[in-house]
């Protein structure tokens, strides 16, 4: 059979973790496969993927002010500023994390242990219309 | 046909990291596919995977050291803490590695190089058993 | 239909970021597939695989910046260092970023956002002849 392809908007708000996980679940229902992998892919450079904790929010918030000392804004040697301070950032941000994932599902359920969740990782500020293609395989 | 799919486990007994890389390839042999992609999927938020130098010890020394200093526990802004102080950076040292990894292979074999060996990163102290989904499609 | 692989080689003449997009999508033309995921696999520990900005150069400058501060070269801590000042950054360089990628394509491209390339990431001061694999099933 052909692979099964399709695309996900999410809206984001500013910086922080957006969960997609029945989004993902709902297009491989949808592909009518009962086992094989979904692919997610990403398809920015200043948002990424992560594979996280979905069970308690702080594991969230901690996560965000890690990255936040990481990859500061504003450090003094960065030369590609021209779109704002946490442009820079946003990037190396991406790089550290993930722009796809594949995941294996059985019986229409992907193989997600208890506290996996897919979420989108938004690195910028503003409102971003973020796209994500789900790419489906029996 | 259809995606061929075998759940490992491995126990850890601390911070560090375990190969399992022949156990990988013997998934791929009994599932019979000569040509394809094999997709290692690791079920947890707190141990990670990494494609990594397993030749030399001291490498995976050196990397150990090094997230131990990237990713140190009882950072003061930390509140994801009931656990225990090596809870939080287990799931930071996650997103920085890896949850999935897609590897071709060739004539039943991994087309890994020559120095590269797959192994799980167990982030936490305490003894685990830790489950890894082997995706095999042809 | 099976997978089809094929190897790709890029000669690299020190630390930096090589962009290898066309040269993934010439593969996946070669495939005679239309629709389906590429999976590129980097057989290195050396040298890696990001998907990153390929519009403004500078992007890349910073990002380099910032990866020889975040694992600099001569950590008093580190002990695997016979082959150079620059060979255990290179390994830890190469586990914060990525091995493999798996990346959907339809209509025989792939299905890349406008601002996205795929590069090796090399993080050796000598020249090297790096050799990745790129596989693509329907």
């Amino acid at each position: 059979m052909a692979t099964y392809i399709e695309t996900l908007t999410m809206d984001t708000t500013g910086k922080g973790t957006y969960e997609i996980t029945s989004e993902v679940e709902n297009v491989v229902k949808r592909s009518g496969y009962e086992k094989g992998n979904v692919t997610v892919f990403i398809q920015h450079t200043s948002a990424s993927l992560i594979i996280y904790e979905n069970a308690d929010p702080s594991a969230r918030v901690d996560l965000e002010s890690f990255f936040e000392r990481l990859v500061p804004e504003d450090l003094p040697y960065f030369t590609h500023t021209y779109e704002g301070s946490d442009d820079m950032p946003s990037h190396i941000r991406m790089v550290l994390t993930r722009t796809s994932e594949t995941i294996p599902f059985m019986n229409e359920r992907l193989c997600l242990g208890t506290w996996q969740g897919i979420f989108v990782f938004e690195h910028r500020r503003c409102q971003h219309r973020r796209k994500i293609i789900v790419s489906v395989s029996d």
